[in-house]
């Protein structure tokens, strides 16, 4: 593990490449512009990250490490199985909400970005941020599946299909919002229609 | 408007540089690569496009043109207004099927991949295809205007509301499946899912 010195330019050089790459693309930014963003030199760049995907990985999991983070956090704050779901919402309207103002405008989901960019290609950070992808649409799954077992979902509701469609409404509000250059707030009132609309409002006979 | 040789040198560089961009990303492939996939000469690429950015703008809407004839063609065909609304559930799976069995694989929707990639950044072709998805989701409302007109949404559904999340499911699904290696058929049924549950199963009272 990094430490000291060390570990401040690795995190700087990761905060630099993730604002870069939300601005632009992963594609569209050099390895030279990062370090220059960070304040690190080159040789300095390659200690820590052998290649660009390297590096690529590390910003996946920091933005994955954090969303876990507030994932607990609404998590341990909300009530029963419907409660703990709805947390997603509250998690995005966070992220999306902080990602607004730090941008002043619609950046993306910064999972969601790089796996557009990346699936049809070879870089190994394609795989790994369909990995964190599967990993959320898993979290999501398990809350769906809580409910369903304590007959809280509508009749016909597939607590699988529901996480899926939970996940899906949020990236295509998200991309639809940066590329309409709307705002945040409409990403989680439309999951949050997705799961009213998928759970009972009392308990199923 | 070009003419003959002109006509079939153009048309190959659209079609070559779509499915370049589908393959990998609209900044990854360079106009050199372009030009060798479509045999075309260089001055030939600059004849027809002056910038790179002018090329991006006739894929999309060479992407566009097609959608909105598979539209007019499953409009035609259906019965209705929720037909009508339907349609594009239909357009969807032709499209996605097609690049599925074209490539192997999910690409991706080539209006919502470049709309990621160039959303945040000063390329006019940005501006473009947000103008092209605007104008995609307008054509859904109308549907969903016309249902509500003749009372078949359920109380509380926003005709705009809803077409903004059908169009967000598309989107989003077409993501998760091209980011998780998965099918196009999915893609269709969660939208179909989405119309079921805003759509009244007969006349509101």
């Amino acid at each position: 593990m990094p430490k000291g010195q060390d570990l401040a330019t690795r995190d700087r050089l990761i905060r630099a490449a993730s604002k870069l790459f939300l601005q632009r693309s992963y594609t569209a930014v050099g390895v030279n512009e990062i370090c220059a963003a960070a304040d690190a030199a080159k040789g300095s760049f390659y200690h820590f990250f052998p290649t660009k995907s390297d590096l690529a990985i590390a910003v996946i999991d920091w933005h994955a490490d954090a969303m876990w983070v507030l994932h607990d956090k609404h998590e341990a704050a909300a009530r029963g199985a419907a409660g703990r779901l709805r947390a997603v919402t509250e998690v995005v309207a966070e992220v999306q909400g902080k990602l607004h103002r730090s941008f002043g405008r619609m950046v993306g989901c910064p999972l969601g970005n790089l796996g557009v960019e990346l699936a049809t290609t070879d870089d190994p950070a394609g795989a790994h941020v369909a990995g964190v992808l599967a990993q959320w649409e898993q979290r999501i799954a398990r809350h769906c599946h809580d409910l369903a077992e304590a007959g809280l979902l509508r009749r016909g509701v597939d607590p699988d299909e529901l996480a899926t469609q939970i996940l899906a409404t949020m990236q295509g509000m998200i991309l639809l919002a940066k590329v309409g250059a709307g705002r945040p707030e409409p990403v989680a009132e439309a999951m949050r229609r997705v799961i009213d609309g998928a759970v009972a409002t009392r308990r199923a006979a």
